[in-house]
């Protein structure tokens, strides 16, 4: 079993040319191969995408195996991944996912970090995180609109809709959190982001996320001030541990206007540099002490999550941005942690009631000119909305592409599937050079069960049923999505969420525009249902509106 | 919601003719009306199965709509049900599930009884147990060659093959339980049975399972010992409380040959009558005060393990018998109860390796006569094994059928395609009435991640690890069942387990073959693959001989 490998450098094929034998089966091997891409995985070496230690494969066996499995699958077959691991090969039918992958899930009573990285050293798991094991991760960008959308919110409810000279704090530059400096001056907003890595930093800035950085806190906030006098947005990133510099600002009565944090806490032992320690000390320690490491992870997420309540307190809008680090400042015995809300009951659930969430597509060919004619398809099929057409202008402009170029945009039920029929019919009649992968997070509206983030705070209570994203995960399946996926675990950590992933390949023929009519329809269509059924009156409006069928939720 | 209504009878309908549009709809529909028969169910008033609360719709009005769903769904819709209540009907295809089912999931940390106790009071959740929101509980036969295999495995290992003169001591004659003493006598031995409930004595007195009752502790062991020193089995029902009268054999210095049990301990406030109360006392209380109740049960089942500790450490071969009950007295203090095994590691394992577990199938046109020719067709397509065909014959001379005739029968990778082809073209013919329904038990070869029962004691460590079961349910999406369930607690309760279900309509046309050849390998494949995954030489013969394609396992 061989985890680490930094001689390896894996790219995908670009280009029209098939390496498999089919694009059905193409198209999962470029994008596992893409989620490598050293321009887009944060350490493709040890297969770590993203988000701690969100994996691709299990181990680079694993990876060969599973290249050499897809490059011999046929049309009438389907491979099953089990936590990254290749397990077998069965025939199905041509409507069937090529690819079914299960990662990380555990049952209940031992879905802890503790029995996950027992059985992760013997080498039969494998953290699959959201996109990172399910291969549609498509590098920061991914979260760029989500976390656009959210400040552009919060701005709305808290602003008056603009964020001109005002400025938002957060700690954590890795994969997803890379995305808030840029998401917040396209919002209109300056960011100050404590980041303790130099190597994220200098990522973010070499990738054009971070204008730039400082390892001084005074710099910092003279920086940030000056920009936000001239009303001219700037993103700061400040070298230092978020459990220090916060309770610093704090103390020097400093007013952000916004809060927030995308440190990896939901994975105690390898995503918070604990307080006083360094870098070295904590790679170590996490080596030999592992527990040790966890337990001094949680006393400084603790101490972070203290500043950020004051901050709560003091009238400045704060935010849980998925990390599950309210959770483990209460298990710290924070008791009032749960003071300020999670991102998604604030600013996101009315989105999740019409099915918008994060719906993303990559060209298979490799070549940007295809994104640029499928943003302009965008525009030609959603006329009605600027803001729509703001994010696709500044993404063009402002976002560079990691690996295959992709994007994102978060549209709903009713125009996701019309989007990918149109982008079947531009690969039918070669308008594009090869064919597109579309897909979606598994933070989305019917796909995921996240009581501290996703599903908080649901009308009826239900945040813990986790049958809705095994519904989701089975419709996919049935309705031919090109691979689908269930994890456990993902942005929240062991025993905190379950969701499930699909992407489906728009290869330009008719049975595509088939599959893709069900797919982009039933996928949001069951987040509609499942906030219907939750007694969101967006949703049941929704519901008619599309003249869903929910026997038990419409009568 | 109406959870309770005795003034319904429900039974499915017979013979030939269609109540729905298509076999692939009415088949879903009779078993789920099977299931509810007055003879199936445990309580078809309140939707109970069997197992505790086990259920096979959320209430009376789901149930409607799920009839008439089901009455009016189209062969390409595709039917949701989550936690017994029909969310949705969505486009599909005619090779897609006709039904798709998930019951009782939760999110790993909020997987308790507790939680799922208060969205159920909200009527936001459904207990599936197994078989029973599934649609494929066949009454207490379905237990009984399982309880039967077991017994004659147990006579295997511990008595040299015979179990004449010899007696098993065990608690429960309910839903499953029941199966016990029938299968005792078939595999040679004596049975005594505690049992609180008269209702459920003579539940099984009526059906021919046991053959005779007592409420003297004095007059049972008496009928035992007699009918074991003239090698005649004979079972026996004693009312009482196991809790107390195992103490008390113990005290006695009375010695079983084996000791088992299967009161529904899984579910401390449902399942478990609490040392010294009257059944009345037990159903006020449950209502009023839940949480004493599961207290008190739990205190008693303590004493009852220790009881059976008791015996194993005297050298009687002693077994959980899949309700959890070392597990709620290690909860109570019990600290050695996972002193004795699970059955299955003790004595299904090896059987599950070659992919081996409850086959089971039903005839839609309610004629007994339908039933007989498929057993001889098992006989003519499996000439070389005596034991089953023994187990044909004394199935069909004593065991009555409830609700549709159906059989079970225990088979393997490799028969149970050539089983499901053969009956399929059966229906073609029209030497049967009408189609057939296959399905199996959640507790299989591949179905089912319970590491306190199916994947106790796994070679590799891997019990707790259910990407497997969630592999299973989305492979047999993929490959066409005509329903597929994911489910959650089934046998051993909240938290204890993950699995998955699937049935199988054979309406012999030629479509169905090609989704019978597809699905009745891989369901089973799914659980070779798993064995072989963890070590087993068995599963890895298994897989070779049937040239199984599992890259990263074989290589
Ligand atoms: N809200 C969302 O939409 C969403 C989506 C996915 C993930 N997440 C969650 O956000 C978190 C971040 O995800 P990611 O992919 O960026 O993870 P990551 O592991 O790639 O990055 C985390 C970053 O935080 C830094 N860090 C760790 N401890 C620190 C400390 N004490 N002070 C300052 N910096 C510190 C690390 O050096 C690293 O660069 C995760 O918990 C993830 O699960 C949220
Ligand atoms: N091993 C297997 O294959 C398997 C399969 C399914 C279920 N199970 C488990 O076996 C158990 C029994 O299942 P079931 O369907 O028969 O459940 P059930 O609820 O229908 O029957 C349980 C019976 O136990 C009796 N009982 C309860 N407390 C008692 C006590 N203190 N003393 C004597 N009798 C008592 C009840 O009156 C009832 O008749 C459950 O825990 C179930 O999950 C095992």
């Amino acid at each position: 079993m061989t985890r680490i490998d930094n001689s390896r450098t894996i790219r995908a094929p670009r280009g029209p040319e098939l390496s498999a034998k089919s694009w059905l089966t193409e198209a999962p091997l470029r994008m596992l191969m893409n989620n490598l891409d050293p321009d887009v995985a944060e350490k493709p070496g040890e297969l770590v995408v993203y988000g701690g230690i969100g994996r691709a494969a299990r181990d680079w066996e694993s990876f060969d195996r599973i290249v050499s499995a897809l490059r011999k699958l046929g049309e009438d077959e389907t491979l099953l991944v089990q936590s990254g691991k290749p397990v077998g090969v069965f025939r199905t039918h041509k409507d069937a996912p090529r690819v079914l992958i299960a990662n990380s899930n555990l049952v209940p009573r031992w879905a802890t970090w503790e029995h996950f990285n027992e059985l992760d050293r013997k080498g039969l798991a494998m953290y699959g995180q959201m996109t990172a094991g399910s291969w549609i991760y498509i590098g920061a960008q991914g979260i760029v609109q989500g976390t656009y959308e959210t400040f552009v919110e919060m701005g709305r409810q808290h602003f008056g809709g603009s964020l001109k000279g005002k400025w938002i704090l957060t700690g954590g530059l890795g994969g997803m959190g890379g995305a808030q400096p840029l998401a917040a001056t396209m919002a209109g907003a300056s960011c100050l982001a404590v980041e303790c890595r130099p190597s994220s930093i200098e990522f973010r800035l070499r990738t054009g996320y971070l204008d730039t950085s400082t390892t001084s806190v005074d710099e910092a906030l003279l920086m940030i001030e000056r920009s936000c006098e001239e009303g001219k947005p700037l993103s700061v990133g400040l070298l230092g541990n978020a459990a220090q510099v916060l309770p610093e600002l704090v103390k020097r009565g400093v007013r952000p206007d916004m809060v927030t944090d995308q440190t990896s806490a939901h994975d105690p032992i390898n995503g918070y540099l604990p307080l006083g320690w360094t870098l070295a000390e904590w790679e170590d320690r996490r080596a030999v002490d592992p527990k040790s490491v966890a337990k001094a992870a949680k006393a400084s997420m603790a101490v972070h999550v203290k500043a950020m309540l004051d901050f709560f307190h003091a009238g400045i809008p704060t935010v849980d941005y998925g990390n599950n680090i309210r959770q483990m400042a209460l298990e710290e015995g924070v008791e009032n942690a749960f003071d300020f809300p999670g991102f998604v009951p604030a600013y996101i659930r009315p989105l999740f009631c019409r099915g918008i969430g994060p719906f993303r597509w990559a060209a298979l060919s490799g070549d940007p000119e295809d994104i640029a004619k499928t943003d302009a398809k965008v525009k030609e099929l959603i006329p009605d909305n600027p803001h729509l057409h703001n994010w696709l202008d500044m993404a063009r402009e402002r976002i560079h592409f990691q690996g295959l170029p992709a994007r994102i945009c978060w549209v709903g039920l009713g125009d996701r599937h019309r989007l990918g029929l149109a982008f079947n019919e531009m690969v039918r009649t070669g308008e594009l050079k090869a064919p597109i992968v579309i897909g979606r997070d598994h933070l989305d509206s019917g796909s995921v069960a996240s009581p501290n983030r996703e599903t908080e705070a649901m009308r009826d209570g239900s945040d813990a049923v986790s049958d809705w994203p095994l519904l989701n995960a089975l419709l996919n399946t049935a309705s031919g999505a090109t691979w689908v996926s269930l994890h456990h675990g993902g942005g929240v950590g062991m025993g905190f969420s379950q969701h499930a992933g699909m992407v489906i390949c728009c290869d330009g023929t008719p049975e595509a525009d088939a599959r893709i009519a069900r797919v982009l329809w039933n996928d949001p269509a069951t987040g509609v249902m499942r906030h219907a059924d939750a007694g969101y009156e967006i949703a049941i409006e929704c519901a008619r509106e599309h003249q869903l069928n929910l026997p038990g939720i419409l009568g």
